[in-house]
């Protein structure tokens, strides 16, 4: 792995000095691991002269996170507690002599970078822009098989759970026993905090969990994902509580489903991202559901659960092989509830077979 | 409540005018929903010329957050999806007409104050520094009655897993049971990720739970806490597995005990919170173990679970009556595991009976 991570060291390097600066500081979290293999509790990454130095606020084993740093790193450990490892490595890129250094103004604040200057005053400080986001946007086939696992493991916590009685139950209780099966199942935890929505609430995208109880006739939506090694994937589903939808219910689901099924089928090499959102957003639009619908209908997945691309009206760009995104398509009728399906899919060329599937979970509707 | 919010928006005001800015941008989650009520994601507070508005993204009840915005807040919604409330904010206060503007310098990153420049170009950003931050320290008895319930969740799930058969389970599985529990007896969620540590890892703070299985004598720390209506607390503890510690397990648990309880009793209106740390740090450093101590024996909670003050050796300030604390030395013997002992107390005046105790789990070495 250590030569992964070095490959994409370099391939950052490159893109800096073609920006004109020499040296590149990293301080994003998702970054930081991206490159490094492992973040401990506010590492920074400095792309050095002549040497690449993971800093930490302490030793690293003691500052949480998981995975090991890339052992061809040099670990610096600050030696007064409490201090600001990017301040630090302003410092350090300084003393190696360099004359400028680019830094994640995204992330970042006001305050630090005005720090970062005043320990280097020498010291250009550019911009690196989104450049490590731009890197981990197309994923290697190693990080999407960490994806893939992680998919089944959900997979493997929402059908049990739908094998259990839910009617009585909360919100917030399904939502926690999800997660304690997504652990089970050799999760590092949960991808993002847990929705359960029922009855009302069923179909808000994001909802979080209350102490509503399931009830019979009720629509159930559940969005989980599965943290694994790092890397965060999704999938949503909708069920209806008793033994027979109403007719609302199972139009609703069907528009969705159609919907959904559009996307999907939309997500292509060179496909633009807006197109995909078309697809998927039209079908609702024309049923007279385009007011109130999220302003995405999906978006990249890797180390962050919320990742570009951005699937969504005014998105540019397109779509490589081997970028995963979700489809994510939802309907939410005030006081009445509604319908959402999620999956998260990899993008592959149509030789290949197109896109690939991760979360299989049945896209029927289930009566339970 | 909502003369509450309107007075702490009141003081802010004030703070403000004696900077030199007739308006300010609070962008920081935590400190919105200290002067707002709530706090809608991606929403900030702007204290406009003559009213206030909350900013949202999107229909507030859609954003998740919990708690309802103050009623006497204008809410103003972003017309575009996707759009940063804080460029929404400047381009009010330009247009009603200031020409100054405070903005949160420590949590805005260099580019969203870049894209706030050029929104408003007239208008001049000022720093608000941690203006909020200091009127979140002291406490009313509403905020404080909020942490009392916090704690008492907090006991009575670590009671409820002090009952239960603890060999052969792992960390994460007690961990996920710890924060069912918590969300069993009311809690909004955990306060923080429930830490459980055994073995060798017993005693490191902020420990992230592992697969490790707990083991006849081993020592078990714990350390979870209840958010409850925003409002967060902490509880660490530290138990022996099986029914005879070892000596040196009875040493080390009496001596951290013992600093402990020093650093709960210099707790007091005007105590200066490095003399505070160095009560509980000294005992633990002159029995050999000042090496490796974390940096902070102690630190504010409230709406989030780290604030000010830091209880530390370089901590400037000095405690006031109804700031709440933790106090939470520990030991980590490599290879070993260790000792650590949390409360949450209330700063209070000899005249009232001196600190209050929030979290009472009994803090003898218990044998479990």
């Amino acid at each position: 792995m250590s030569q992964v991570y070095a490959a994409r060291r370099e391939r950052l390097r490159e893109r800096c000095s073609a920006g004109g600066s020499a040296t590149a500081l990293v301080s994003r979290p998702a970054n930081v691991r991206y490159l490094a293999g492992a973040v401990p509790r506010g590492a920074v990454l400095l792309l050095g002269m002549g040497e690449d130095v993971l800093l930490c606020a302490g030793p690293p084993d003691e500052q949480g996170g998981d995975g090991r740093p890339d052992q061809a790193l040099r670990l610096q450990t600050l030696p007064a507690p409490g201090g600001d490892c990017a301040v630090a490595a302003a410092d350090l890129a300084a003393a190696q002599g360099a004359d400028s250094l680019a830094v994640e103004e995204h992330h970042l604040t006001v305050a630090r970078h005005r720090a970062l200057r005043s320990v280097a005053p020498r010291l250009r400080l550019a911009d690196l822009g989104s450049a490590v986001e731009q890197l981990r946007l197309v994923k290697d086939e190693e990080e999407i098989s960490l994806l893939r696992i992680g998919a089944e493991i959900a997979d493997q916590a929402l059908s049990e759970l739908l094998e259990s009685i839910l009617v009585g139950r909360t919100e917030r209780h399904l939502a926690l026993e999800l997660e304690r099966r997504l652990v089970d199942h050799g999760a590092d935890g949960p991808a993002f905090t847990t929705s359960v929505a029922t009855g009302p609430n069923a179909g808000r995208r994001g909802h979080c969990p209350t102490d509503r109880r399931v009830e019979e006739g009720d629509f159930l939506s559940v969005c989980l994902g599965a943290a694994y090694r790092g890397y965060r994937c999704e999938i949503g589903r909708t069920f209806v509580i008793g033994t027979s939808p109403a007719d609302w219910q199972i139009e609703l689901y069907d528009l969705v489903f159609a919907a959904q099924r559009a996307g999907r089928q939309a997500l292509a090499p060179g496909a633009a991202c807006r197109d995909v959102d078309r697809a998927a957003r039209q079908m609702l639009d024309s049923a007279g559901y385009g007011e109130g619908l999220p302003p995405v209908t999906g978006h990249g997945v890797g180390l962050e659960i919320d990742e570009d691309p951005q699937l969504a009206p005014a998105a540019m760009g397109k779509l490589d092989a081997c970028v995963p995104v979700t489809v994510e398509p939802g309907v939410h009728l005030p006081g009445r509830g509604g319908v959402r399906i999620d999956d998260t899919l990899v993008v592959r060329p149509e030789a290949d077979g197109g896109p690939e599937l991760l979360t299989i979970t049945t896209k029927e509707l289930l009566a339970l």
